[in-house]
């Protein structure tokens, strides 16, 4: 156990969505790291990882997103902008990448993968190509958990926002041509002191509304 | 900051998906709160919390699990069987209950919450059902994240499970008369001493391959 039950619970009740961040305040580099490390680790359906992440520190690249971001001002205030983007029309070449992997990893011969690749496979080649992006889509959302909730462990602000617009930033990153399409983006860094979001308390039903007991 | 950046790489480098439970060994109350509060604090688009979480742990609704899980035996076999549920077809009445919640619980008039409110309504009353189901699981995704990052904070095991056959979740806990459907299973408790997949190096791709600096 690194922390304790009620540090955990502290530190997500601190967290809010961040509407406005401090410019001059940067993530440190090892605070950086282990947020980072938070993404690579992320699990993810037969741990395919299909994603990519985005990470945008250069100010004249954040300078162009409040535009393709209804206006909204923290990517370019942020220490650093994170783009989550997810592997379009994931195939074949993706789950032997991903048993190539295992292999290097574990140093163990491919035949024993052979079931499991083959599982993948008769799902990357047998489900319709928009159901495919979904999933990975779905997968990109674990990651953003884990980011945030990274975030928040280390004091880091943070703010999950679905209101990018994602063909502008696809266009802006040239996403595409890598194969990946933007999902969803988080500035993370400081919150402004005159954030005036940061004194509002927290909105959640009540825990008998949410949790079910059987 | 409430750990270490280390900290936390190590737990998330320490969880891995736990493929046999020790069925003897059961999470304590103090810890399953923290797990259940990570839940309940995740974040979710606008807020809206579209999902609801049903907690089994019922060992005979437990043993009815794995034959509508492919067989696995972590439903059974875990000390708490979380559920993840996704809010079907979601509607004004959602917006509005949300509303009134904000209301009550920041103690302000509804009046300033209008624009919020018509914003939320113009997606709900347009946005084709079937995409509104796809969003409101995806929201899902991120309740999983925090708590499989929770979990391994505190040194509980779990297990993310796409692999459910989620109508026959449905049927067995009733949640469509809720107005709910199964996204996703998580079976949360302690692995089992002889569970070989403890022992196996995690398997990620390089940070390079999958994190793109700007």
């Amino acid at each position: 156990m690194t922390t304790t039950p009620a540090a955990v619970v502290d530190a997500l009740r601190w967290r809010y969505s961040t509407k406005k961040f401090d410019p001059a305040r940067k993530v440190a580099p090892d605070v950086w790291n282990a947020i980072e490390q938070s993404l690579v680790l992320s699990p993810s359906s037969f741990g395919l990882q299909p994603w990519k992440f985005f990470v945008i520190t250069d100010q004249k690249i954040k300078d162009q997103l409040p535009p393709i971001s209804w206006n909204q001002t923290q990517p370019k205030d942020c220490s650093h902008m994170v783009v989550l983007a997810a592997r379009k029309t994931i195939n074949a070449a993706d789950v032997n990448r991903y048993i190539d992997r295992i292999v290097q990893v574990r140093d163990i011969p491919g035949d024993p993968m052979r079931g499991y690749k083959d599982m993948m496979l008769g799902i990357v080649n047998s489900m319709p190509a928009a159901d495919l992006d979904t999933w990975c889509a779905k997968q990109v959302y674990i990651a953003l958990g884990f980011l945030l909730e990274t975030c928040a462990l280390l004091g880091v602000d943070a703010c999950p926002m679905e209101g990018i617009v994602a063909p502008e930033y696809d266009k802006l990153l040239k996403l595409p041509e890598q194969g990946y399409t933007a999902v969803v983006g988080c500035p993370v860094g400081y919150r402004a002191a005159d954030d005036k979001y940061a004194a509002y308390p927290k909105v959640r039903f009540e825990t008998k509304d949410v949790i079910v007991h059987m």
